[in-house]
């Protein structure tokens, strides 16, 4: 299970942006989030973790601080311990997302 | 500094796999390999930290531990501390990946 293909996890829900676990360390969780159009993750913050999305296909509005930014495929926004950080897909198309935190949470 | 694209760092060396950092904080780094047709980067391991291998664009030839596998756009290879990982570019084609180390071992 050291290998693992994001496309195996590209199924979206007509609710809410889906997330698929990929894998998981101490150090470490890595996400697909399947974002339909129309559909958001919320501005929220960690204490003690710093969070990595990375877009994989689609287009969308990713918020860190105060600082807004339309981003694509092959482009990414991170979060330092304690910022603000969301996003939403304010395009007509799909957006999928590599989403990393470190340290794992789930783990202490 | 929040934001960044990893096609900026998308520059090759004729010599070697080429590194390029993205980002760093205490919990991870983020780095842009462009790992030109024929390069590498020798099997080789960290104690106390994990390493993920995501490809962006072309095609490589990863290890982990005892296992060997040929990765596409979209597939990721991840190493647990102490186990060991390499990669290989087999292909005529330049292989680009994003590639995260967790926790930062540049920081103490």
């Amino acid at each position: 299970m050291s290998f693992l293909d994001t496309r195996s996890r590209r199924r979206f829900s007509p609710e809410k942006l889906a997330k698929h676990n990929l894998f998981e360390t101490p150090h470490l969780f890595a996400d697909v989030y399947c974002v339909g159009a129309g559909q958001n993750q919320k501005p929220h913050r960690h204490d003690g973790a710093t969070k990595v999305y990375y877009v994989i296909e689609g287009e969308g509005v990713f918020r860190v601080g105060d600082e807004e930014r339309t981003l694509t495929a092959g482009q990414l926004a991170f979060a330092r311990p304690g910022e603000i950080h969301g996003v939403e897909n304010r395009s007509g198309k799909e957006l999928v997302l590599l989403v990393t935190m470190a340290p794992n949470p789930n783990v202490s």
